[in-house]
């Protein structure tokens, strides 16, 4: 069922002061970045040969990442997105297995403009798991 | 410099029901499990399309993921291990940058049998990141 791993996503306090440390000290590829309102987060992504790490920093009030930061001041790993074929059939899949998707159960339209969906980390070993539909 | 991401490492508190929940509930497709004991981890790659993650488990005494499920008993998101062309070289331009090298600052031979080195979190935002030879 799970497809290609869409992005790995970091918060992170600063992301001007982090988007320059990737690029020193790493050579990383930067898009530009640019501001999601309606998800609350502002992003680059470090472009990688076979995919991409999203660098999310809090935009605006209510950023499910200002949340984040408040327990994890210094920054840290966020989530993990992979693509699926099927999103409705994932998400039933799910559901059947006794995981609990976030929210109202039900899709929602994700940063990149496709149908997303978040599983509760308490049913995956912590790990927050993002479903797109490829 | 950052050439593809190798894989993201997941730490669990216990591999097996993990496994169980990564195939039954999104239908992943597992490597057989492998004990490394100079590493002091158990592990199974999540094999994806483009990449792969990997589930790791404390294996003996000392093991780094044992002090890591000490902070974070559920489990969570461990490191995040991208390929580069030259592993010296991109230690000098960490370390040139500010950057902490873990350990004695010299490259080791990973879990994959390449050599390896890890980056102090608190120099990259709170993410563990590894650099592995390709």
């Amino acid at each position: 069922m799970l497809g290609r791993l869409d992005h790995v996503a970091l918060a992170v306090p600063d992301l001007d002061a982090a988007c320059e440390r990737y690029r020193s000290a790493l050579g990383a590829r930067l898009s530009p970045p640019k501001d999601l309102p309606d998800h609350g987060v502002r992003v680059v992504f470090v472009e990688l040969e076979n995919t991409r790490v999203e660098l999310l920093e809090p935009l605006g009030t209510g950023s499910p990442i200002a949340r984040f930061l408040e327990a994890n001041p210094a920054g840290g790993m966020h989530h993990i997105c992979y693509e699926v074929a099927d999103l409705a059939a994932a998400r039933d899949r799910l559901v059947g297995e006794g995981a609990r998707i976030l929210g109202d159960g039900e899709p929602k339209i994700g940063a990149a403009g496709k149908p997303v969906l978040f599983v509760n980390p308490k049913d995956f070993a912590g790990t927050l798991i993002e479903l797109e539909e490829a």
